[in-house]
């Protein structure tokens, strides 16, 4: 595995891998990693990808008060992971590669950012947006992975790919959960032992929206009334959002009458956790 | 000649060029072309680039009481005139093409778009950067060619590939003028005899600036208080503006003790034109 830290050198690498014939699946992360990121390897190397991942914590995506400074670093068991695991190349910029002295060119991400996340984090997906083009431009790859799990994010990239058609195929991976349905995150290391078992209120609420909406109720109002009414009685502290939208455009639905994604981000203690499913 | 409507066609065509060890220099234009544009395409021949010239009146450059509509297109002779120079290809694609529907992702320029045509034009840089790189995925170049006419447009590009990361290398060519000063731009058609007389005042206003800073005038106060009245004396109907700025950031300078350029702008009728030259 060769690790990189000078993205000039990542990009000749990969130029030169390419051009021997090699497709390369990219895998950008903030580090952190557990089996959902691993996940994502794997996916790349089943397509036959060699596979490049990249650890930076993007100081752009968080806001103000969020947790940029305590975000979990864990650079060295990131490395043993990822070598375990046969990827080809790692990518550890610094901020001041990424975000050089007068640094102030920014992509304004597609209407797809508006809603949720980007309501609660203004700037956030700007942040993510940025990184993303910024993270293909140094690693010239023919797919980039992300994970389901932060749903938005990927109609964001999809969208942001398609607008500008950047020549990458972005792939989906499914979320990837612990044995009891909670959704795997970085964040999760955050919970103590009680919050940790009230998240699981977060999952329980996407069993129940399935149920509902697999036993044909349509109305959203219905189903986002009883999946709150879940998520506190469950524990969460509170709810930032818990809605029916539009798969594709992730506005909001009246009545599921099209391919629909159940929207979930709620709170415990100061931790922040976010999980979807697709209806 | 090969000319491309469709920009996938282009690009594979271009990696082709690429990967058979050819160097490619990219022209983008708006059409309408004069000398100041084939300059640009005799440069890049010139560093021995096989040439991609765009022609698309980019519409999100142009403010909506701006000259979009009447813009001239002149297709045919551009396509005459570039063939007679011997350019490769000519990409011309659709506003449909470039703006797909739904399209809904832009490049926040940098920092040196705020001022002078980004207070005039509001939204005109937003425009240019999200077409630019654009064209920069459509034709993957090694090199792209610019006139310094628009100065601050060059800045900007400069900027964001900078920011970005963007791999290509931005050439900035001379302006080219008419034989008594005038420099070309398309807009100058529009421009009835008289005016075109008058136009005159903004090559009058360089060689005026110009000239005071060579005799060692350093206070820009002074200069730009004569270039003004220089301006309105020879002829123009308004100023828009008419400063000493860095060259390199284009913040107002009060004294010209680095590397600074004049930036003018100004009205004949319904007449916008811009020049500069660097000190």
């Amino acid at each position: 595995m060769e690790i990189f830290r000078d993205p000039e050198i990542a990009r000749r690498t990969l130029w030169e891998a390419k051009q021997s014939g090699r497709s390369i699946g990219l895998i950008p992360t903030m580090g952190a990693l557990h089996e959902g990121h691993l996940s994502l390897v794997l996916s790349a190397q089943k397509q036959g990808d060699s596979t490049l991942v990249t650890l930076f914590v993007n100081p752009s995506q968080f806001g103000p008060n969020e947790d940029f400074s305590k975000y979990p670093r864990t650079e060295e068991a990131d490395l043993q992971r990822l070598e375990s695991i046969g990827t080809d190349w790692v990518l550890i910029p610094t901020s001041q590669q990424v975000y050089p002295e007068g640094y102030s060119t920014w992509i304004e991400p597609p209407q797809v950012a508006t809603r949720w996340e980007g309501e609660i984090r203004p700037g956030h997906f700007r942040g993510v947006a940025t990184v993303v083009l910024k993270l293909f431009l140094m690693a010239p790859a023919d797919r980039a992975y992300f994970g389901q799990k932060d749903y938005q994010q990927v109609r964001v990239i999809e969208q942001m790919v398609r607008d500008l058609g950047y020549p990458i195929d972005v792939r989906v991976c499914d979320t990837i959960r612990e044995l009891d349905g909670l959704a795997m995150s970085s964040r999760n290391r955050y919970l103590d032992p009680d919050q940790r078992q009230r998240a699981l209120a977060i999952w329980r609420s996407i069993l129940l929206v399935r149920s509902l909406a697999s036993q044909g109720v349509i109305d959203t109002a219905v189903i986002q009334q009883q999946a709150r009414a879940s998520l506190l009685e469950n524990g969460l502290d509170s709810i930032d959002y818990a809605v029916l939208a539009d798969a594709v455009t992730l506005e909001p639905l009246r009545r599921i009458d099209r391919p629909a994604v159940y929207l979930v981000a709620g709170r415990l203690g100061n931790t922040r956790l976010i999980d979807n499913c697709l209806l």
